[in-house]
């Protein structure tokens, strides 16, 4: 892309309204439709001045901070990236060296870390039905605090992954879409296939199965999920993508077997996930103190998954979808049977093929969560952007 | 305020002289009265720049190092968020990932985090007559490596906690105080209640009620310091609060009744401690490896708290305070009755009409550290500032 | 140095080829004559600036990642403050916290953390023939990456020390050395006895005594390593040192007597390491499983230690050396006899003398790590170092 080719698609941003100054990136399917044209176009916008060595700073000082309640390598180097980006130095609360406690003083440590603070960005994925109301409630006392003059500016709450949604993830896998077929526009009438996939670990979160659907299904894609029995996901995405499905002319449809989901599929993202009673057992579990009950729990869970390790991406079912060539995505890392596990969510050989096209997609993450950062901290984001080609800064050099 | 009020505060602190240019900030005690009205004022003009988007950034590059040998949410953030405010890339040594011997190398570790290093905040608050002790090796360190060109700046030392003096927390409270009462002007003749109260836990510090009292007597205050017999405070702050109260034409008092410490109080800070017996016999213990003997120790901790359930700062009490209405203060987190925890500190009642002023008061923390940094680290900090008035650039916005 | 010789110094600079740029340092002995000259040259001017208050920021953003898989203190330090003075943010990865496999996707990890990272540092040294090899799978990965147009940039790799060497100690202690003895050029003809010595501990690696007789063993110097039966190093970094000291007029001998290693030696750098056999055992039963044999090993590796405490460099032995006078160095912790052990690597008085020595030693690993970022990332290192002079900007003051 040549800096005038930019510079168009800042004219185009600066007729698209997000409506997200002030407010928090908690689930896609709150957003206006033009909010999520806006993220995906200013990702591009950032990630291509980033390529052409132009320094995105668009702060001179201003924490970001993450809290990780679950494990994290992607995420949060993209996160810390994405501050980077723009200026931002990223900061970790660790909840281990810290005194947080829970249930009512949420909004406490969420007011003491807003100091100087412009984006809090939330993991807690692994408690159905907490991980989202957790990330609700920092968003609350936030905005309590500007509102009663505590804080001069309300950071915005970004969600690295709940028990309902992955934004971060779905907006990137989106970007990553829209680089494959020529746009958002190239996206109508393609066929995605969000499948289950076997896996040797139990208890993986639900979200992005969940966020894949309810995001894909808004630009009139045929958006098929597939899973055994048992498997099934949260009840507030399917809705969403449902109705985005009716709204934009396309379809969703949930089938039982991953061959039909993969017929004739333009894109097959076959990802392992744990059944919502196992996870809502193991929090039950947690909660209760109940600790020797894991292993059986997980023992079980393991057993069931065993009973449909057929659920694999290998090369006989790529040769069922369009052209024999359907892409590959997956959030990373998958289960890849005879390289990091025997027998798990991919086989080496189509997994092998599709790699670098999966780093690719890992690539738009930090540019979606500094898009992220750029519609929810200013209030004229596309005068931001022409500022930074007009002084025209390297990123690199002296 | 307007840039022009701004302008004035610069003003007033040239005419300032800390003494503070290439110092640590161990204890507000060893501060002249120039120095405390020079920090206040700093942060003030600091915590109004930052709110009219002024960027005070005076480091192109530097570290602000922190090491934590105890938990903290609070003053880990205001510290981090302070080195950021100014310029410095926030960083903290873990030393339980480094190889940090105690004793005769402290001194070693000190010189190996100073390169490129602006501060090292410290804190070491649980064990009795080390905390301060430890900094000043440090600080001594510094000095020596700093003067014999081993590094050419000398990082300043700031206690963030030790088990004497918490000087950024009490010099937020006195900025708060300020803030309330009209300047430092307001505080002559008012009545500050620093009072101990119960707590379901046992081995809180001592270091913030010996803080406040050692700061506030020196505003012509009436300070009362009151808890049950067994809770008494170490010397030196004390011998401090006594001798600024004479100084300062206010009074300092040591009383055993939470309901007359109350008495026309304007201003109540209900916060509990452990008795400086059970410190020192845990330090003890643990220094002898006899960590069996901690469990003994906290019961029977406990158990003599328990006898003092009767100190919560309850309706009833606050209705004794000045007009029913005394500016109620804590470092946060509070133990609140029916929050967290069964009987604490506070009643719920008392605690959320609080609230939102507890969250003022720590909101001031980051800019006193970085007034900290202003006066340990320049010559002429009154000079920086207005370089930050001319140049006049926005901390957000490309 | 005024800032006439600093230009000077970069006159000299800009005649100098490193070859570096986009490639990685991950050993000495991999690099050409000219590059390690132009990394001494580089650190020594960017410590000048730094001394100078003169910023040395070159970077707008971007990331320096590390990866620590034993502890480290003065290193991690080094590492963060090498990045903070170019402007890139220091990020640690911390694998606890992530979810690393091992094995074949070192690659995908390597690349998960490439987006907006200019740099990768990392340590890997307790485990005989893995770590070297380990960053080499991070480094092909990167290029991969790099050249497949998954990332813009393509990160350095920076050793902070494999089990095979440690460059950026060795290189900082060629710029002590570089400092004491008036230049390189002030080297050749110098002996320098890198000796074993006894200590309290096992299992200390072997790559400082490596790295230091391979990189010393450039320029003309007596270099003699000593150490009692079954302490003998890896075979690649001693051929490398026998092959440079053929090639630069110098000598390379192994002794088994500390005596004779310190007659009439000009420097000597008495430091303990672990018998590779018993680092490869170590290796063996951790991938095992074995842990509880551990304990065995460990005590037999004490008691050969013991048969060696007489490997002491005290008054006694320091006499033997250069006028009794030679340069100690370490690069510390060191084991001090009556300090921090029993009875250790050196004794009390001897290190005593020479403390603000050692310490200086260690001042220079920042510079050259922050050389190493601008050879591996600049095409042209001396124009950037020019336009740093011109702008003239200054790191500490608004």
């Amino acid at each position: 892309m040549k800096r005038k080719a930019i510079r168009a698609k800042i004219e185009e941003l600066a007729e698209l309204h997000s409506g997200l100054r002030d407010g928090d990136l908690l689930a896609t399917w709150s957003l206006t439709p033009e909010a999520v044209r806006f993220l995906v176009l200013a990702a591009e916008i950032l990630e291509e001045m980033h390529r052409k060595n132009i320094s995105t700073r668009i702060f001179e000082a201003g924490l970001g901070v993450s809290i990780f309640r679950d494990k994290s390598t992607r995420t949060r180097h993209a996160f810390r990236a994405a501050c980077d980006l723009v200026g931002l130095a990223p900061d970790e609360l660790d909840e281990s060296t810290s005194q947080i406690a829970h249930g009512e003083t949420v909004r406490e440590t969420a007011a003491m870390i807003a100091f100087g603070t412009e984006a809090v960005g939330i993991r807690d994925d692994m408690f159905l039905g907490e991980g989202h109301s957790y990330m609700e409630q920092v968003a609350v006392s936030l905005a309590e605090c500007h509102g009663q003059g505590v804080i001069p500016n309300r950071p915005a709450v970004i969600n690295l992954q709940s028990d309902l949604d992955h934004p971060t993830q779905s907006l990137a896998d989106l970007c990553h879409l829209a680089s494959v077929f020529g746009g958002l526009e190239g996206l109508a009438g393609k066929k995605l296939a969000m499948t289950w996939a076997h896996s040797p670990s139990y208890g993986k979160p639900l979200s992005v199965p969940q966020a894949v659907v309810a995001l894909m299904a808004r630009f009139g894609m045929k958006v098929v999920l597939a899973h055994p029995e048992g498997y099934s996901l949260e009840e507030e995405p399917l809705a969403a993508a449902r109705r985005f499905a009716e709204e934009s002319g396309g379809s969703f449809e949930v089938l039982g077997s991953m061959d039909e989901a993969f017929a004739d599929a333009d894109i097959v993202y076959p990802k392992s996930w744990a059944p919502a009673s196992v996870m809502r057992e193991r929090t039950r579990l947690l909660r209760a103190g109940e600790r020797d009950k894991l292993g059986d729990l997980e023992k079980a869970a393991l057993a069931q998954n065993e009973i449909y390790k057929d659920w694999e991406c290998n090369e006989a079912r790529m040769a069922k979808t369009r052209d024999g060539k359907a892409l590959y995505m997956h959030c990373l890392p998958a289960d890849v049977s005879g390289v990091s596990c025997v027998a798990g969510e991919v086989s080496r050989e189509v997994f092998e093929k599709a790699r670098l096209d999966t780093y690719r997609e890992a690539s738009h993450k930090p540019f979606v969560i500094a898009a992220m950062l750029l519609a929810t901290r200013f209030t004229d984001p596309a005068a931001e952007l022409w500022r930074i080609m007009e002084r025209s800064r390297e990123r690199r050099g002296a």
